[in-house]
């Protein structure tokens, strides 16, 4: 934009993107198929080869947004997503969004951003609060949650006290294998924070599960126990409040205590879960988190916030800098060591103003509206977990604590030599095509199983109807084939 | 936006914003001192100390954030912000992340967008041809350079073939230390890669620089022969095309030798600096290039796309899948193995729909368009040197070849005691406490120098007069206090 006539062209295009938005998020979305019909090529053989040496037109542009690139899109913000996790880039969030493209800052430093470190604190404060975490919890943002969990188990890593951050860990003969311990159930980017750390696949050493899916403390116990005895050195656990397969909760305080007796960091993942607990009866899955090393829950998950934003917590800010801190003299302000600097906490340099979307979001649905709309998603989990107990052919696969149901079909319809996996493999297939449901699965101790996991805004009881009808219809097509 | 209602408020208040936003990027932005006046405190005191428990007004939160946010307001967005890098959240790249917030998609698979990760891979490509790289270059889209550095040297660690992936660093007395070269003048991130990866500060070697800022090679051949004498293991050399401090250009093709000789990754940091190539006349600044492993360079920097967007390439996109790839069954889909899944070639899971504000930038500028803007700022940064150089009281401190100019004050009217150091840093304030303009400093061999960033789009001659004044109203006010 550097001649005015650019502008007006930007201001007429923003003012009719913002129409097209506000339709979609007032249910143009559901025009869409939620999965993308496209197959592999459609879109980038859809386009030229080279980027335009000539200026186009916004309005152009926009066409092929809507003729080539739409039709690619998994609508994430479509009330009938309900794979992985449900999520919302919602209206006040987007707000945010759009002021932070305009400002465009960099939140580096204190002063190449006061309002950026400043609203991060304070937002990340009121989260706090909101989970009745302990005021010595520090917090600020991330992008995701694998970065967050990465910055915490490196955390755990320099507060071994073996010198990692002057030596490193390689040709060093002074110490011995690290380990870190997280449920079987735990989410990949805990084993991929180990491959990244330098630990290795065998740096981490997954935990069984009980019949609810939660990490097995005696098994825990026993495993530290052999370990220490090989000559590894354990140095964290990581616990999660809601797991990515079935939202299964960690027996969190009686792994502080196992953490407690064998000098363990405790990080804890609650990237879902982690906002179901501002619903006071819902609190307790953080029963024990006030003991953690640190903590992490992503607002971009379930707090209605655009992605990305995660939200890390620690009681040791000061480790955090140990590991990441270097500050070359470009770097430097005469506020240094004054001030919050949050480059200091972490591995990015570049920090996005993420506090305005989530300020914009919790003002804008206070307290008591962020709560009702996770009321609202937990109860349309349970009616549907409800009509799942009451159908013959399906059968829940687990407990379904929050938002997020686990499920299988019974074996009806099963072409010749087929698994009960693969016939639900299928099952998730027809019920994907339907257009208006999107479903992911997991694997159980039975096998295969399917979620449908509510956590969109705009998700509601006629969203729910038509994913129960798309899995009768599912069953009835496969079953008639 | 559960109910029509709050579609109606929301929609209302992106108009109302996106005037705001028109008017900003018009020349609104002037308006405000480019770096914030704010002490620290001053915003966080303003806010409740807890989340409001009731929903607020949309115009509420605008008015807050006009009266208690935006003095916070460093502009990163203002044609005077002539500190670190400048950057621009041009009109085009703000309508690409308003529809990146409203659609809110996941493209960590193929599959959960199958347009993010096509439109990621065709825009990556375009830059690429217009970079000139090499039809093997594989790139895709990380958040920032330091995190794309990070994955670099993951990738190269992965490369030495001594099982990192499977056995990490810890505890092996089959290893020896591993170290990664780059100039004194690389920047920070590179040393942070190294804390991240478990090579420690140890793990990095600083190669001294030349008289024009670039990387000494005899000095960098003379390090690894010394490193492998004394039983380290040499893994990578990043050598940086345009460097922070001053932008200078480390000789790529003499790097390329010594890594083919010694057989070591070499990645460059061309963050800054890789978008001159997009002009036929700077193309010369990535001689050699074409032999890296890994390259990247940030759209988000000198190509008017929001912050963030960080373009990693590299020829060995299998290593990166070594390094990284770790995928849970509730992460398959049925297209695992046939589509490029970009959540495998590094550490984050959630990935953004960066692609789109590209996108948008890309077709709206045309390549023509972006390659004026480049030569405009570059002009400039040429006519301001010419400037200092016939300063009596101006010394130019390194050589400007794109569109940054360091330069130092003489030692006139220095308070007693005081260094040519304090008495730059003294004029750097001065000069920023106009409002106008706002620059940053560094250090060189010779001291302190300041430093005039050119890269916002938004920049023109006017801009730099006001910062030729406020430069030397500065040296008067000092000069007579």
């Amino acid at each position: 934009m550097s001649e005015p006539g650019d502008t007006e062209n930007f201001r007429a295009e923003a003012h009719r993107m913002v129409d097209w938005i506000a339709d979609y998020l007032e249910g143009g979305a559901r025009e869409y198929p939620v999965l993308s019909k496209n197959r592999p090529g459609d879109l980038s053989l859809a386009l030229p080869v080279n980027m335009p040496s000539e200026p186009e037109d916004l309005r152009q542009i926009w066409k092929d947004f809507e003729s080539i690139v739409l039709p690619g899109v998994t609508h994430w913000n479509h009330p009938g997503f309900m794979a992985y996790f449900g999520i919302t880039g919602s209206g006040p969030g987007i707000l945010g969004e759009m002021l932070s493209a305009a400002l465009n800052v960099n939140g580096m430093l204190w002063r190449t951003c006061p309002a950026a470190t400043e609203l991060e604190l304070v937002v990340l404060d009121w989260l706090r609060k909101g989970l009745e975490l302990p005021d010595d919890f520090f917090g600020f943002l991330c992008d995701t949650a694998s970065i967050s969990s990465l910055l915490a188990l490196a955390a755990a890593r320099e507060n071994a006290d073996i010198g990692v951050r002057e030596k490193g860990l390689s040709g060093r003969d002074d110490i011995p294998p690290l380990r870190v311990y997280a449920s079987d159930q735990a989410h990949s980017s805990i084993a991929k924070a180990c491959l990244t750390l330098g630990l290795g696949l065998e740096g981490f050493r997954a935990i069984p599960h009980d019949a609810e899916y939660r990490m097995d403390v005696t098994a825990l116990r026993k495993a530290i126990t052999e370990d220490r005895r090989a000559g590894f050195r354990p140095l964290a656990v990581v616990a999660t409040v809601g797991t990515t397969s079935t939202t299964s909760v960690d027996p969190v305080p009686e792994i502080v205590n196992v953490c407690a007796e064998e000098g363990l960091w405790l990080h804890v993942d609650a990237a879902y879960a982690g906002s179901a607990a501002l619903c006071p009866e819902h609190r307790s899955c953080l029963a024990g988190c006030e003991h953690a090393d640190s903590f992490v829950f992503n607002p971009h998950k379930w707090l209605f916030v655009p992605i990305d934003a995660s939200a890390l917590y620690t009681r040791h800010p000061e480790v955090f800098k140990r590991a990441f801190s270097l500050v070359p003299e470009y770097l430097t302000t005469p506020m240094t060591g004054e001030v919050v600097d949050l480059m200091d906490y972490g591995v990015q340099l570049g920090r996005r103003f993420r506090a305005l979307k989530i300020w914009w979001v919790l003002r804008s649905y206070g307290l008591s509206g962020l709560q009702s709309h996770l009321r609202r998603h937990i109860k349309l989990a349970d009616e549907f977990s409800d009509w799942v107990d009451r159908q013959p052919l399906l059968k829940r696969a687990a407990p379904a604590p929050f938002s997020v149901v686990c499920f299988r079909a019974a074996p009806t319809g099963m072409e010749q030599g087929e698994t009960l996996d693969g016939f639900n493999m299928r099952l998730m297939e027809e019920i994907n095509a339907s257009g208006e449901v999107y479903l992911s699965h997991t694997r159980l101790d039975d096998g295969i199983a399917l979620r449908v996991a509510i956590g969109n805004i705009g998700t509601d009881t006629t969203d729910l109807e038509r994913c129960r009808t798309a899995i009768l219809n599912g069953l009835q097509c496969l079953s008639n084939p």
